[in-house]
């Protein structure tokens, strides 16, 4: 195994930080309309009073409020000396109230009134807002939106804030710059894109160094520099404790390496070290494990420049799946989380540190502290959001079987303001799921052997007297795709990729081929399962296999050959009681849309003659 | 009274937005570091798959599973056929698993393992990310910053995102450009600068016009380029119905009034009209008029182009005063809130729409729907979040006898996290809260005319039997502040301005003139209440008045003579079981700290000596 050179708990770690690294500020001064979200630097004070002067707060005459005592309705008073002001005209000195236009009668050069003035009526005081040496905001306020007019009232237009400058510095020969497609292994240099964007979204000022091959020599330089030219310094890859990482031995012969490993998966390979009294960090390659280093260690590193972030918002909701974890080591697992039927309801997303995507589909993440070694499917966690609140309410958890189309269906249901998230469960996955309600609709196509009919003989198996609807998405073709055109009888002898059992194509594989008579075993790699149709499609473009089953517009997606198989009814089930959930009738809404229906024909591969069709399970 | 051309309600009003302005998007592209917090566009696919081919997962050797069956610990299997790799590497083809070099031992050209290696093990697989032609997000994302590192390594570097462009028109002949100091009787310019930052920071491309004076040609001219060039035109004052008020006749002129007076306070005079299909929003010159029209129409407006906001926080929280409201206007109330003894209590900001610090004092905010007469003290409502709820968690709220130096103690606690909100209603009004629970901490300095003793006769009275703890934050001076160098003595014959009924300092000042058989009413202005010591100074200033009684520190900060009549105990007194509240040790902690005695002794008319001494009420 790796040895780390001192591996430390994420406690310990993020108590080091605060101990080792002495808050400090560092200060910038941005334009005020830029200054929205940013940190105040200094507290901010009224250079003048506002207003400077007592205004008029009302159309009107300027009267002294003691000629007017005793007007009544029935007691008219005749003024002579007043004067005429509009709404934040000045108010001429020795006059104390301001009478309403409509409450006046001019007759000649005087004011006939029916009503005595209060001192101070209708007149806007001096310093009323704000007065002369007052305190706008104190150092530390976040400014939103609406301290801008404010701050513009007061005078202020450029405003001290508070900053950071950190050097970020990628590390890896394989690296190709964002924006180059990498050829095979080669690896996009992202994650000092997504710190750069991240820290700098924080108030940081980002410096991206040019990649640095694995080279000792020149990561040294490159550290050197960056330490000399900025605050913080983060060191991207190269920090696990293999022969080809450096990151760590450079920082300790530089300076100082405090922690080598942290008890957190993933990010495990992360380094504390020091140069100078410049904090240097090794952020490890794996993305996910770099978006856990940077929320669970430099974003808190920069709290001690006072760049402080919320807390984030915390749920209780019950998990979908159990999860195990090892002790000493605290795991956070990426979520789709949304309510159904009043209770917030959590599925974990791919656990794989290279797996990006689960990060782009969660909406919460599960922290599962190193003293326990994980949780039980069903029980209650507490959960820390990564979208509002209102935002995790509008998913739509959709569990079951696979299809191209559900993308496209969570784009169309966007537009209702409604979240889709899918996982890949397998149409069986999909029905117990549904059973556990832990989800809230299932996408599904499973062939009853016994009368060839499509899902219900299922639901009415495993959801016995429930009430539940399906609605037809379409009917499709699977098929075998390759590159060599083969059809279903040319499998055995031939390397193929399989989807996992309890998928309705594996179902509808099994069946054909007890059909045709071939045995299983007879195709070579029939127990290799991948979960999408996409991925079996790309196993057999990169070679991994000659063939596999997949539905049409997944071999046309990638440009291979397809030979039909069969044509299967695709209906996505929900309980019939949510029927007026508004994210069910959103997405029975965008199932029935024409433009769905285009989308469909686009894709390829699918008839619509059903699409929409609603079917009340008997 | 003014007349409007059609007043609405706000429900009407966004009803009316959402039918007449169709949804519509308009597009434009950023670089992927600068699009956290955007909006996609359009659906993002993945080019090419992430990884393209298969890739070692692990250091070690890449084999064929197949050739390693039966190997065990006491059953060495050597490998003739294998290749060596590192983690990322390109699995060569043909092999299908990955043993770690950890287990493999050289000997030769030939490798020997004691452990069979299942097929794919340690294998990261192609498209094990994301798959060639795989949607990466919907439209109408909102980029999170974890997921640039996505987009990046998938080949996304401009992203299109929606924005609106929109134009906003300053008028008032009695503008002057923000960052110029108003004359008496001028206004800073400020909404449009708070409009702009507002709606930039929602994606939108804001245009601002040179102000334009009161004269309809020069605004019918300015609304004609403004709607030529921009999606959306915000038209700032002249929106009421007064005889200066042009904005609805010149839109009336050029298209459409739908809407001139929504039933809302502040924000009354706003006018939604359109001219040919652009929508031209007139927007009320009170500054939190402004700011009301903003988030309920402008900021609702702009989701029809895509541009939504998270719903905001909604927490219960009881109020601590009465708020009357119109029926038939729906009211916005704003409020500092804060936590107490496990409960959220809101304190109502002042009402006053020219008061822009309500604003940047508010950390929520109340709607008082349209049907209601208002709300009760001690009555539960639902009140808006305008700060992460974490930092409303964190409020200290503050009521009582006002003083110059609160503003620092706000300063320093800002670095504990803590934020003070401080609400003047002088020390009785800050017993009372104390004793209702609706404040955590009341500054006091009362005299009992009885022993000359402070503060604690008066706990001892108000809150019998409850444990509670004076600190004290300064022995001050009081003194009357003039132009002249009055002395208390003098006042009788000199115009004056007084501080309200129950504050320390009214307190002080009639057991003076007790002392010296002055009747209060022999001086002229003895009515007149201020409720702060820097607004009576202000008042002096302004010639409003010839003398006032404050602390020395209101008249340092304006430059006023000051006289002294005495020496008072100002102390801040707080439940005791509250002791281990950290909001009351950081305030505790910043009165004892050498910072705020140096901050005191700058502002002047202090002495320290009892500065942080503690006292329990007996």
């Amino acid at each position: 195994m790796k040895r780390y050179l001192s591996l430390k708990s994420l406690r310990e770690v993020q108590d080091l930080i605060r101990r080792e690294f002495s808050p400090r500020q560092v200060r910038t001064t941005v334009p005020l309309v830029q200054a929205v979200g940013r940190i105040t630097a200094q507290p901010l004070f009224a250079g003048y009073s506002v207003p400077e002067v007592h205004l008029a707060a009302m159309d009107g005459i300027a009267v002294r409020s003691g000629d007017t005592w005793g007007a009544g309705e029935q007691r008219p008073v005749t003024l002579h000396d007043f004067a005429r002001v509009n709404t934040g005209n000045v108010i001429p000195a020795g006059y104390d109230a301001v009478i309403m236009i409509e409450d006046v009668r001019m007759a000649g050069e005087n004011a006939i009134i029916r009503k005595a003035a209060s001192s101070w009526q209708h007149v806007r005081p001096a310093g009323e807002d704000i007065a002369e040496s007052e305190m706008i905001v104190p150092s530390g306020h976040r400014i939103r939106p609406h301290d801008i007019g404010a701050l513009a009232a007061y005078g202020i237009m450029e405003v001290p804030v508070l900053t950071v400058s950190i050097g970020i510095i990628p590390t890896g020969t394989e690296l190709v710059p964002a924006g180059t497609r990498p050829l095979p292994g080669q690896v996009v240099e992202s994650n000092t894109v997504m710190a750069e964007a991240w820290l700098t979204s924080l108030g940081a000022i980002c410096r991206r160094y040019p990649p640095t091959p694995d080279d000792p020599e020149r990561i040294r330089e490159t550290i050197r520099q960056a330490v000399a030219e900025n605050d913080v310094v983060i060191v991207s890859a190269g920090s696990s404790a293999g022969t080809r990482d450096f990151t760590a031995p450079v920082i300790a012969g530089l300076g100082e390496v405090m922690v080598h490993g942290v008890g957190i998966k993933p990010g495990k390979p992360a380094i504390i070290g020091r140069v100078g009294s410049v904090p240097v960090i090794g952020m490890p390659g794996y993305p996910l494990s770099a978006l856990t280093v940077l929320r669970e260690i430099i974003v808190p590193l920069l709290s001690q420049f006072g760049l402080t972030t919320p807390d984030p918002e915390i749920l209780q909701a019950e998990l979908t799946a159990t999860l195990h974890s090892e002790v000493g080591t605290c795991e956070f697992v990426l979520l789709s989380i949304g309510m159904i039927r009043n209770r917030w309801v959590a599925v974990p997303l791919s656990r794989g540190s290279g797996v990006q995507m689960s990060g782009v589909r969660s909406n919460a993440f599960l922290r599962i502290p190193d003293d326990l070694e994980g949780f039980e499917a069903g029980q209650t966690v507490p959960v820390e959001l990564l979208v509002p609140r209102s935002q995790a309410a509008s998913a739509l958890l959709v569990t079951g079987s696979h299809d191209p189309s559900l993308d496209y269906l969570a784009e169309l249901v966007r537009a209702a303001g409604v979240s889709l998230h899918s996982s890949h469960t397998g149409s069986m996955g999909g029905i117990l799921a549904l059973k556990r309600e832990s989800c809230h609709a299932s996408p599904m196509h499973l062939l009853s052997p016994d009368d060839g009919e499509y899902n219900i003989p299922y639901l009415q198996k495993y959801l016995p007297g429930e009430e539940v609807t399906l609605v037809c998405i379409a009917e499709r073709e699977q098929g075998i795709v390759s590159r060599d055109r083969l059809s279903l009888a040319d499998l055995p002898g031939h390397s193929f990729v399989n989807r996992q059992k309890g998928s309705g194509t594996r179902l509808l594989l099994d069946y054909r081929l007890r059909e045709m008579g071939v045995a299983p075993d007879s195709i070579p790699g029939y127990d290799r399962e991948l979960t999408t149709h996409i991925g079996v499609a790309l196993a057999v473009k990169t070679g991994e296999a000659e063939a596999g089953m997949c539905v049409y517009s997944a071999a046309q997606a990638l440009g291979l050959p397809f030979v039909p198989v069969g044509t299967e009814r695709y209906e996505l089930a929900f309980r019939t009681g949510d029927s007026d959930d508004p994210r069910i009738t959103a997405l029975v809404q965008a199932i029935a849309s024409p433009e769905f229906r285009e989308i469909l024909s686009g894709l390829g591969g699918y008839t619509t003659q059903e699409t929409g069709v609603l079917r009340q399970v008997p």
